[in-house]
């Protein structure tokens, strides 16, 4: 049903960092016909990185500032820790731009960082595009905004949490490893009746970790050493599988995710009204591409109208993030 | 977590028509402490009229021109078929206004009616808000968007539906009833698998009916005759329960709805992503009421900003239909 933006050329994207979010990237744009990779920007060796198109120039992340009458948009693709908070408002202030930066707490000095930059130079960036923050965002927000009178409940998983897998490869005798968090059914349930229950967090979420010992480890003492490790699990019901290096290439190497945010609300005495918003992702860098995808088109339609400075998906109109028009989406799609 | 609006006095509501959803919209002001009902507008004798409020000023409909220095914005309460058409054009010549025009084919004709009168007059006028048209639009345009290469499902139920209970009521002998949508559960699961099945009316939905006989009438004429029904019952597994009139208004009082929108996509060869967006609505016309007023909020933020003429839901920020500032948003639901 997507239809070629009639407006124009195909939209110039320039993809900054090519892991798994970049590839990611990559592939989403060659499902919009109204966007093109214009070009991916490395900070390893360009001449070393195989895009997955054939024709896509590969840069060094140095020839950016050079290129900025090729591009029309940039979607970041480093990792909120060390890369957005120094890229983002550097780039935005030579580019309209899209990034996933995820740490929430700091989401407010990164906002400040990026507006000050973009303002400055008439760009447009979006931070903290994704599905969390991202389409979870905007569901908390609508729940809270359509049924003041009620609880918002996220729940994520099941998911491969890559934080959580860092800290598992990181315990003495362990060779290898991934955790998924999983909800709990019965508090899924609970809050889908519309009962608003309190949940601690063991009561949310389970984790489950499949492990590679390295040889000669005492399987007991790892077991010990996650189960017990301070925020990560011990406030959870974890659970740990010992396998073999094949089994975990073979059995564990997608990176599925998803969730679940719920609104549970009343409009009036005992009328209960509950909107549930649920991804089942088989792989979560592929989808929040794709979110960066259609939120680089939003970004470049209101760059072109003038509305410039930091943006989140709070403020996007969401019919800019659709090639059609505004008259085929009324009649196609209202 | 609802704050009051720190911009201003309470936003001033009138609202036009008031029966379910009219009452609706009265209960759902009530939970937003940064609006208030500033008058009530009806075409029945103002006198006989008990809104919820003690205090709430009750006028003829014809009072309304009258009022443009004392009310905001108005909240249209109307049907699709035969109020909305007339009556949002011409009180869109006169205040800025939301409406729930639900009739989907005549979308596109009653916006231009309405952009029209806004556009001349310098109001803002949404139509067609609520949750299909309305949330449900809105998960559809994301879906598309997010998911170019996919298939989009739309499940209603289980819900009361109006205009099935108006048909059955209109077959002879049927003295009173209700009809209710209910998706076909193994449907529902096959597209949440993200096998992007062809399914067809009778696979998606099936029918269930509560009728009162009239003293004497046949059952089994009533069944057939409604079961045969065209385009309302004969392409759908109907049942229809016999059962008294103390039971009908007991058990079947109620307006319960809701529905499913599910988005099933590939991002690349393989790998599937499902996104599900769910209501399960103790009262539809509470619901819908809930969603108009959101709307209404940040139809009058809208139209302080100068963005004049007729809106959907496709065309506003999320961030305008809290009452919270956006820097608050960013920080608390990012």
């Amino acid at each position: 049903m997507t239809q070629q933006n009639p407006s124009s050329t195909p939209i110039r994207v320039g993809i900054v960092g090519y892991g798994n979010l970049g590839r990611g990237v990559e592939a989403a744009i060659g499902k919009n016909p109204d966007m093109a990779v214009a070009g991916i920007y490395t900070r390893r060796d360009p001449a070393r990185l195989q895009p997955l198109g054939a024709n896509v120039p590969v840069h060094a992340m140095e020839a950016l500032p050079a290129h900025r009458e090729q591009l029309d948009v940039l979607v970041l693709c480093g990792g909120s820790k060390d890369d957005l908070p120094e890229q983002s408002p550097r780039l935005a202030a030579l580019f309209s731009l899209v990034d996933s930066f995820d740490t929430h707490a700091r989401i407010p000095e990164h906002f400040e960082a990026v507006d000050a930059a973009a303002r400055a130079a008439g760009t447009t960036a979006l931070i903290s595009a994704g599905w969390d923050p991202g389409m979870f965002s905007l569901q908390r927000l609508m729940g809270e905004a359509l049924l003041p009178d009620g609880a918002t409940y996220t729940f994520w998983g099941k998911g491969l949490s890559q934080g959580h897998s860092d800290a598992i490869r990181r315990v003495p005798g362990v060779a290898g490893g991934v955790q998924y968090t999983i909800p709990v059914d019965e508090a899924v349930e609970r809050v889908r009746s519309g009962s608003r229950p309190q949940l601690s967090t063991r009561e949310k979420h389970r984790r489950e970790c499949y492990v590679v010992l390295e040889p000669g480890a005492d399987a007991e003492a790892v077991r010990r050493a996650i189960t017990g490790m301070p925020h990560y699990f011990d406030q959870y019901d974890t659970t740990v599988h010992f396998i073999g290096a094949e089994e975990l290439a073979r059995e564990h190497a997608a990176m599925p995710h998803g969730g679940f945010v719920i609104r549970s609300g009343a409009t009036s005495k005992g009328v209960g009204q509950v909107v549930e918003y649920r991804l089942q992702l088989d792989s979560n860098p592929e989808f929040t591409a794709s979110v960066l995808v259609a939120y680089a088109r939003a970004v470049h339609r209101l760059n072109r109208a003038g509305q410039h400075g930091c943006k989140t998906v709070f403020d996007v109109p969401p019919g800019l993030l659709s090639p059609r028009s505004a008259a085929e989406l009324r009649a196609d799609l209202l």
